[in-house]
């Protein structure tokens, strides 16, 4: 297979890992019955920090970017072209895509008996605590402004190799844990859109609105704040890292 | 000693310690009186992870497999004979039944006040949140596909050698977290079989039904998950990891 | 960008982080409507020891030190000039500042909505559960001495490199959920006062007081206990460690 | 200063440090105002985990053993003499002695503010969720017989000796969340006995019995459960791990 399948599907079996194990441990915690319900926000950043981990550990071919904020950065740095970044993102959203409809599978029982249209919808997508685009979009730039900051920096910096995906995944926990309180932390289109996308279309017994009006700020957010890291890399880490 | 019994005898205490930990996180959480009743789940997946953690430790020799869907996979890619897979899942069985009794001994007094028999039986096996033999199976099947299809990503891929046991420890609990809701996550036949013939067998107090009926989902599913994973591997994993 | 400027902006950037994420993770838990509100002290101090891992991944040129009371003892020790601690204190103090700006920012919406000041301010700066100025300190000095004097360990030691940043994030959960308790574990300085002051400066909705009377004690008791830490290992790491 | 002089420091220090990280999560979880009061079983587990952690990192030069238990199996299989064994001993019960002054310090006012006494205690020393020496004293067994166990397999087997002390830390917090629930796991003399002399001579306020009747408990079993996993070490371990 050439460069660009290998790439592709890399990128699409990684996203669909992550959006398996990260849709997943929000469904376990929110879906009614689930013997994870009510187990609490700590939880769920720990599976979303793990989540990451096991994806990147399936996608070493194409480096385990599973972010179009991330491949955003590396084309803006000069690592991939701009078509390679399309491609990206495709693979990214299909694979979160894919993820999000497995997820619904796993728990398919719950999301029959679950009353609570949101809580469905909290499954496959992220919305504010306190709806407000403006500010929700300043903390998602904030957001992955960090993770992409601080992932260029690893790579950047003198982090030792041998410890591969760990250093991300941590990374992923301390960002959702402190800065996932108003957003979510969806700090990644793919997450967001490709599982919103699984929403609207999958035929989830009693679903409400996919949220539409919402959906650009996990969107356009991520990108502005991996752009923003991505030039602050440029001077800052030769320097700092 | 022959490499049979290397092999049978590693894997059967790795697994007895597999047990003894994992089933005893669960004791620790839901049997009324112990320090950590109530705990939650968050802490019974991150005794799983590192249950796994402590029995790969004390089984390199045999390769830490501790699950015969782990051996079943390894088996259909040619990596074990059918033979060496076959005492495997002795060993793994025998490993289970004798970790499920050292964890009723040390939770003794705990067993005997316990007025929930359900409970018991949670310490030693699996149930579903929601039973429907069909959709639990589809459950198990998706969470052992994961664990066994980056199981193989992560000695075929880049995975740092230095993590050792870490990155399996990492993916079980976010396995645990995210795919556990429905099920409770067996993805191990031996995890699940092994204690439930000890359970029938022991002279637990006021024990109810070892739940025969469902006995066989946490053994085919994992199973079939993890011969999928196999096969999906064969063509997937050179490119992608 | 000769050496001074190099670690001034690294200590700068690295503080910033650490507090974007630890004062971050404050909000999460303690600001009204925050999907993470109640998610408890755990959750916290995980969170502030993976702030000091992102802080130190992208501050490897200055030596990941992020706190006044490290620097100290580094120049006691002689690796480090009186000057160049001055400019490591600016540095991390402005860091500091600049991270809890950004903390508000993220979390402007909560903190416009939350009722209770005392929430607002300890999003900022630590206080102590039970007020007495001279046990504050007692605690603030232990505190500082495990975190110094097991540092320098890890340095002086035998701590294998490839961990990198691992072993500090773990010695910071340790000292949190142990030494937390009564202050809530300032043992920096710079992370107290820094966004103290922001707390006075910004336009905070309805704060209250930064209380100020009680601003010293994360401050001298950490410089305190790592001048002790520095003291006792120039005669117990050679023999010990 | 001699081999004898570095091994007694060794462990002194990293023994108290292990006390002050240890008994101060029971005292951050237990103890009434303090900010981590309620955080659960999960925090006291992972507290403790972290604790051996820091605590192996400043005592390399003696092996990290601090646990007279792990000493008395290292004597068993020969590798160090009887009169070493007691040297280490005399360091780590005088190291747990000095760690428990250092916590209960930190927690002054606390301990001066607390009613219940047994919760006073329970800082210090371990205590049976169900009294029953037998039963207790299997727990005990069962408990660092798997802690010596793996420990000697780590050294044994394949474990890469990059992780440094990250396998213990994750092995105590599986033992801790496991086999935790019926004893509060002490599995090592010096970390109950000495903190029980602290609480038997300090000056603490309201302070109840200091439970001597449980104190053979928590000595015997930890070593019988050590001298069973040497000697089952010596024939087990070359073969499986």
């Amino acid at each position: 297979m050439d460069g660009i399948g290998v790439n592709f599907l890399s990128e699409l079996v990684g996203t669909a890992l992550l959006i398996i194990l990260g849709g997943g441990v929000v469904a376990a915690v929110s879906l009614t019955k689930s013997k994870g319900f009510g187990a609490g926000f700590l939880m769920v950043t720990i599976g979303w920090g793990f989540a990451v981990f096991a994806g990147v550990l399936v996608s070493y071919k194409s480096g385990g970017q599973l972010n179009p904020a991330v491949s955003l950065a590396q084309m803006l740095l000069g690592n991939i072209s701009f078509g390679t970044m399309l491609i990206y993102w495709v693979a990214q959203m299909l694979g979160a895509f894919i993820g999000a409809v497995i997820v619904w599978l796993a728990y398919k029982q719950h999301f029959d008996e679950e009353p609570d249209a949101a809580a469905k919808l909290g499954v496959f997508s992220t919305g504010p605590a306190i709806r407000s685009y403006g500010w929700n979009l300043v903390t998602e730039v904030i957001g992955t402004f960090v993770l992409v900051f601080v992932i260029l920096g690893i790579t950047n910096g003198k982090a030792p190799a041998e410890l591969g995906a760990v250093p991300v995944a941590f990374l992923v926990i301390a960002i959702g844990v402190s800065l996932g309180g108003p957003t979510g932390y969806a700090i990644n289109p793919a997450r967001d859109l490709g599982p919103r996308i699984a929403h609207a279309i999958l035929p989830i017994k009693g679903k409400g609105s996919s949220d539409w009006s919402y959906a650009w700020v996990p969107v356009v957010g991520p990108l502005i704040g991996a752009a923003l890291a991505a030039g602050a890399s440029t001077f800052l880490l030769p320097v700092v890292s």
